[in-house]
């Protein structure tokens, strides 16, 4: 097998390889709460696409499990190494390789974060409409992802805004999917395939992905309201009316208090209202146009009190970015309040009102928490679990999982099974497909080097 | 391998069974004008996934090649049958199984056709918005070949439309994929896998498609310009405007002349302005507000008239709708014009002039013809090629694609490689990638079952 090290520094440079002790404590880990760190026995840092072929060429030859890594912001483990394993970090290939305005496309290296994509854009009028919480967050690992965020409701999920790829397959080639167009017909839909592959089919060097125009003019309704479910059933007409609301989320009371109180937000809501709201809807509106835009917040106004609404505030410019800030930081603010996870079913968004019923029994039933947040306009629930007990906890999430497929929802909408939930997704899947799934692994990997932890064993 | 004959008619019953001669001559072929006919030993027309799941147990057992078939529209080949193979015709699985109107999906059997869709979502004030000329074409064809249309540049193609599967794999099972919601990240995603794999990988039972609100107001607009290039470059802006046309269409002249003169279109574009151009872009406008729109169309009039438009015609409802109609029988106009191919090669939009200045000079080189039209807001360039001698078309077309593909584009963005253009596609790809692609297509259908003529050997 020859002296691992010393290739892999051939191949990456010294500088660009950790081995050993010298590897930080921060590459055993990704956001997930319950999966435990594992350093990995190296971490190479290529910096084009020729030297991640080297890299994957090598670990074949030597049997080397392999994970890629963005930012280490995903929650699900799927970036957590294996011990003994060889860990490829993205971070040197982070280059905005074209903002093509022409075509409404950038080209990013996978490891650019969002923040300093929606840089970039910015100056041309444009965005990379993916917002996921955490703008730290990196491309590729939007990529492995399927990341969504608040934008999804208006401009769709990760899969739906990146049109090409470049990518290293565990078998050596580099390979180019897509491109520039919306639409291809020649071919299986490799892009679409690896997208939301959680690092387990190819490793991605090169993103294109689609630009929107900036709209000029956008308000934020916050709408208080008695009872979860009205909430709940709010989402549907609120969709159906056309207003094509650019953020669609949910907040219940607890979730709302802790982050205000986080956030140190004063959004203007009286005692008397805050203190009879189970939930809150948060309306985001956006427009070229400032008059139509107040047009379409004066009818969402109307709409909201007749759904059921107890009061609507349109928030000023500072209190509404507060507010969605605060909103994307809820995952740390249910970290920080003690949640022994977070999860993120997805449902058809009409099954909302049904499933959260079913979770409050569930959770009920096991003497736990399950409180959060979510994007009500796609469906998708974000909880935070408090159950100490981890046997407990299993059996609840086994239960939540079950709920949401039952009503033709899937175990998450955007944070991906990784490691944290495979033992729940090959449990409650139809063996027929994961058996399938594992051929199709095995056609991109047929020596399972790429993430041999991550979605089954 | 016992009587073959009599098993499939106990599948299907003997009234679904036709064998032999009793095959007539329409299901030997799509619409290709190149992929001659071959008349299947078999055609059987399932009512259920369970009858097309025990159809494909048969076939595997005797090694017999299968064929879907929609409508038979398609113009690639990929419902061709193999001779001696069986062709399973959709035609009986045709109903309408759910218009959800709270999340705006509707559940459909493969063989409903555009037009029974578009009659049953009109009820609910909804639409599925992918609009492939054809009418008659099938939902089930629709996922095949990833179809596009028209409305494509406002609302994305089949696959940013289609939600969730239920599908037959050649090895027996009955699997569903995704589901009644926009954002799934659970395992490799199937349903887009499946989209746009021309029936080589699964036999789609059932289809969730989403749907879209029908905005009330909309209006067309026609501008001749004098200059191709003109046309090509107005596209971009016209893009990044914001004005969102569902519609951006062009049509060059010759194609102008023979869509108008068959349908007997008659526009109000005066002699001398008609004589002085050589496209025409086609803009749609739409909007929930007549005020809105009206001030879109002011915006779109002065818009075009700065990029160069000769003029801008407001068409009024009939002259706009018979002017779509009429762009949507383009290819049965090539065809009664004689055209020897028509083929949709899409590029990045911005590469558009260029390319078409590459295709005039190929043409011409080739003693050939080349004219058309096309969906310019994706690139989506639709050729009708005039050209008998098949040798030297064959390679007209070959250096048609190889041009497109270099300026990132891809052989065809709608109508698939088929059975017609797998030559160019196997030529001209990345040979690591097809190794790719067959090796996927090995994952789902060891046996080889599945439309064998398609898209490779």
């Amino acid at each position: 097998m020859g002296d691992v090290t010393g290739r892999l520094a051939e191949i990456v440079g010294e500088r660009n390889l950790l081995s050993g002790d010298a590897v930080p404590d921060d590459y055993a880990h990704d956001e997930s709460l319950t999966v435990g760190a594992a350093k990995p026995a190296h971490v190479a840092k290529p910096a084009t696409a020729e030297e991640v072929a080297a890299l994957l060429a090598l670990a074949a030859e030597n049997d080397l499990p392999v994970t890629a890594r963005g930012s280490g912001s995903g929650l699900s483990g799927a970036a957590r190494p294996r011990e003994n394993g060889l860990l490829i970090s993205f971070e040197r290939m982070n280059a905005v390789l074209e903002i093509d305005t022409a075509n409404q496309v950038a080209v990013v290296q996978p490891g650019v974060t969002l923040a300093e994509l929606d840089e970039a854009t910015a100056e041309a009028g444009l965005a990379y409409t993916v917002y996921p919480g955490e703008l730290s967050a990196s491309v590729g690992g939007n990529v492995g992802t399927n990341a969504g965020g608040m934008r999804a409701v208006k401009y769709g999920v990760a899969r739906h805004n990146i049109v090409g790829l470049q990518a290293v397959l565990p078998t050596g080639e580099i390979i180019r999917t897509g491109g520039k167009t919306s639409k291809i017909s020649s071919g299986y839909d490799l892009t679409q395939l690896i997208i939301g592959s959680e690092g387990t089919l190819a490793l991605v060097t090169e993103v294109s992905v689609k630009l929107h125009p900036r709209l000029a003019h956008a308000a934020t309704l916050l709408a208080p309201f008695g009872d979860l479910d009205q909430v709940m059933r709010a989402v549907p007409e609120i969709i159906a009316s056309g207003l094509t609301p650019n953020i669609l989320e949910y907040i219940d009371n607890l979730t709302m208090a802790a982050i205000s109180y986080n956030e140190k937000l004063s959004l203007g809501v009286p005692d008397e209202v805050r203190d009879a709201t189970q939930a809150y809807l948060v309306v985001g509106l956006e427009n070229r146009d400032g008059d139509r835009l107040d047009g379409d917040v004066q009818r969402a106004g109307e709409l909201l009190g007749e759904l059921g609404a107890s009061d609507v505030y349109v928030l000023d410019g500072g209190s509404a970015r507060k507010l969605i800030e605060a909103r994307e930081k809820a995952f740390w603010t249910a970290k920080a309040a003690g949640a022994d996870d977070v999860i993120d079913v997805v449902v058809p968004r009409a099954e909302m009102p049904g499933f959260l019923a079913k979770v409050r029994e569930l959770a009920a039933a096991a003497e736990a928490g399950a409180i959060g947040c979510g994007h009500a306009g796609d469906g998708n629930v974000h909880l935070g679990i408090f159950c100490k007990d981890p046997e407990k906890r299993h059996a609840l999430l086994h239960d939540i999982f079950a709920a949401g497929i039952a009503v033709g929802g899937a175990i998450s909408g955007e944070h991906g099974i990784g490691q944290a939930k495979k033992d729940h997704f090959v449990a409650l899947e139809d063996p027929g497909k994961v058996a399938l799934l594992r051929r199709i692994k095995q056609a991109f990997d047929p020596k399972g080097i790429l993430n041999p932890d991550v979605l089954f064993d």
